[in-house]
């Protein structure tokens, strides 16, 4: 049973409030905020001042995406700003342990996320260090684009890696998730579901939450 | 007298339809809306869905501070998202005259920002291409920061220049800015007074406008 | 029977014309053409100018490879400039995904070059993506070096991968090619030869073209 | 009188050995060679190899413009590819004099160019130690474009600067320079006129050159 | 039987001479001189004019690590002050290969150094043209940090891809080496064991060198 | 009568104890500690581990050079290792405000270095927040270097700009500074000097520095 995710970079930023509250009230166990620097990606999106307002509305988990070249600059602030969780860019890292043992130490768990040519086998020295890994389904920078296939056969090789690890490292996929493809993602070994188009220009948020909920409830595995 | 322009920076982002209301029923001429890439500055703030959003809001000016590197490569969004006014940084810009071209070219008002240690005569040869020019009066990246005190003879010894010049350039003062040094500023030459905290943390953020209102009309020139 | 595309690099730029009538006539098939910014390589060649020109006096497919930095700046610039298809490298791109899609939307063929120390394997996401691989077996800058050893190893196992992925990717080689390694490039896996100076430094270029072709041509698979 | 420098960005490069005969045989002085790197201007046009070419087709000066970042990494390059004369630009040198230092003591003549924005008075440390401004009338990076008529102003100014301080310190002007303007360039105290289009996209380039000399003699000073 | 090389970033920099001369009479074969450029690393060490000094004192061998971004700058200065092994990160090249093959040329033992985080995979295509691996088994950047664990089981799996390639490849060890994982680290495949804190701030660092010897000699293997 | 500061770049750093005790037992003031970072110019010289140490030996001022990029970043770091004067870059500087308030507010005295080609009328806006301008008077990276003969010019025409100000900014000479220009330095302005290889590289530079002392004194204002 997949923890369902929303994105608010497709939400109304006019009425935060209300995209927070229907969340809250939702079968969604995270907030997905996804942070833009208009260097690391082609877009700028909103961050610290824009996540310390959100979370005050919530006790769910906020789960902090940072889509941003050199993120030990931010890891700080981020925690003080109320990010739970904090997702790094294995391509924006030079010294990517250094990151996620900083995350950890300030009392976060810890990301690695993987743009979708990043194969998931320079993994192999991170896993023991983090607790989830976002797998890119689409070019960071952009909500509304149409899932990348290739994504759930790198789920499962992913999936495989970690459980011969050994360490409880979640998989987490973002971009273009649906109801179309939840349980083929879940069966590839996705444990969280991003989504934002999807959620926030449904007519009815949150039963389009409740309905990728159900599609990623149903695991063949 | 001066236009008012209040800083969404301080505003409430969990109720953004309601900050621009407010802002859109008082005295305020114009929407500041100021863009950090955590590059430039650092701080990360809000960027282009944030503006798209609150540009359906008004029909008052939006005026969009970039404190970006590379302005060029987002000139063209914002000015979908709904800019009106494209402020860049004069320390951010290796082609300065490119870029307020390509601003006006896209139907927009051109500014140039100085940081607090920029001295006003590197503006002389683009004062003919631009619209605005906006005095740092604090270090970008914060709110709430207090106003450096040289910057009165900084605007002084721009408006002079902007005189002598003959071009109409309106100066725009950001950074601790209040009732309390609004007049002063206006005397020393400013036309467009920004104000984030001391207007959106005042207990009347409407009768905070029509005060600073008041007092930057106050002129004894 | 290997696809020939001499490089330019070791033309006689004071007769382009001449040069790019040489390899008209010849049994080449395309024009290689590299792009070198100074910044990714440690050399600055030649651009968009130089191949809009070339492009007019060919209907052999225009190969430009782009040893740049942010490739995507010019993705656009080089397709209008008249590239047929368009490689980036694997160490150049953030988001390589984004950037071979970018290309293919656009109408070109896309490809990925690897330099010499970046091994294959990294190329498992982007193979169902590209047309082309371009195995550098030179370190990317200059013309004249001598052939890396270990590149054949370095095709073969790439061969392999392609292989077994099942996609029509091509593998062109690029450095220090000529008749004394053509045919064991061609059996290691090779598709495409690129060869500069030992095409136009040949008494006979023509007939340097000519000879590789054939040597490109005795495959014993 | 001034020296009439053609630019070779606009010339046949498929028959470049024309192109510089024409240009040997004009009256023009010098050579004006437009390197651009794609980063410290949005285009790539030519570097190394195809300078060496020129250079072995005259013996008027080869007037070498360097619009790239860190150019220092380059200079040794540049004067063995045959410049005589090699300008920076002002906003791409963190250590200006030892760049331009450099320059001299590898035999060339050294320059600075600035970009339209730049104001000259940033030139009074440097101009003991140089030999040419290059004033840019257009933002560098294109030929083609319209003279920024401000551009006078600025030349006027810097003659000013020059006299005062006694150097022999050449101006130079590129960027929209033809024989509607040139006169008035000549008299606000151009001493080298570069000029792209207008020679090599006339009917008569020779022609246009020869135009180009007389209308520069014109002076009234 | 280890090498052992002490690293002289923990040494006092007040007595050198005195430092250097206990190495040279301790049974430490290698001096390991860690440069830092406050950019790749987050910490500036010391350079050139100290390493300079370094090698006048010793006829041992001068190991430096450059924790430096673009080493290819300073690869020839580093020779010249006095390095007979040059380590450059892998994380810090773009081209690799040109790196160690140029650090070859001058006469020097080239190695590569591993981030915690980077898989030995990334390896495969340049085993044969270096000396030594650094595996590091903290973060670069500062002393006196604790050994990471998985870095064991990383040695291992080079040893034995070293060993199926059949180079002579010596594995170095940098971080956190101590007298209680120095056995550990030698049957796992280390062949240089280099150790900063655990040798300078020992009551007796020429005894805590025997140890480290004597530690690193009892191989199971 | 002008400070002395002997820069220990040219000091002997084997015996860096000694050579503190040399300055602490003669006449000069301060230590100057040039720290270069190998990015902002090119040498890697020492940094925060040497000038720890080095701090330990003296009571007089410890007087620290940052000839690095993003001073910012290690502005604490310096202030930890003993620094009680922190000099930063004009040229390094995007924030030069914010950095200089930052060293001030750490108890830092805060100086501001300009190249050789930054004209002083660029410090019109920061003079009022700082205590000291070091005008190079060679290019910063290296010692035993020329005096650059324009210096004196300039340092007058900053000297006439703090007297002007009012502000108590002392002016520093650093890069070819010797008996035979001491007494021009003052009497043109400076207020310190720093002395390397002049210093370092005398038979006695106790001696050397009692020289200065007293060529730095007779001043004719």
């Amino acid at each position: 049973m997949a923890i369902i995710a929303p994105s608010l970079l497709a939400a109304d930023f006019l009425r935060l409030w209300d995209e927070c509250k229907m969340i809250n009230e939702s079968e969604a166990e995270w907030f997905h905020l996804d942070v833009m620097d208009g260097r690391f990606v082609p877009n700028i999106s909103f961050g610290l001042p824009v996540i310390e307002h959100i979370r005050k509305t919530t006790k769910k988990e906020c789960d902090v995406h940072l889509m941003i070249v050199e993120p030990e600059k931010y890891t700080t602030a981020f925690k003080e700003a109320g990010a739970d969780r904090l997702t790094v860019h294995y391509e924006a890292c030079t010294h990517l342990h250094r990151n996620v043992e900083m995350i950890r130490q300030l009392g976060m768990k810890a990301g690695v996320a993987l743009n979708p040519h990043t194969p998931v086998l320079l993994l192999k020295e991170i896993l023991p260090y983090i607790d989830q890994v976002c797998i890119m389904s689409v070019n960071p920078g952009f909500g509304g684009q149409q899932f990348i296939p290739t994504s759930l056969k790198k789920i499962a090789e992913l999936k495989q890696m970690i459980r011969e690890s050994g360490y409880p490292v979640l998989i987490q996929v973002d971009g273009g998730v649906s109801v179309n493809n939840a349980a083929a993602l879940v069966n590839a070994g996705a444990d969280v579901l991003v989504a934002g188009s999807n959620v926030f220009k449904a007519e009815n948020p949150t039963a389009a939450i409740a309905q990728l909920k159900k599609a990623g409830s149903f695991s063949e595995v």
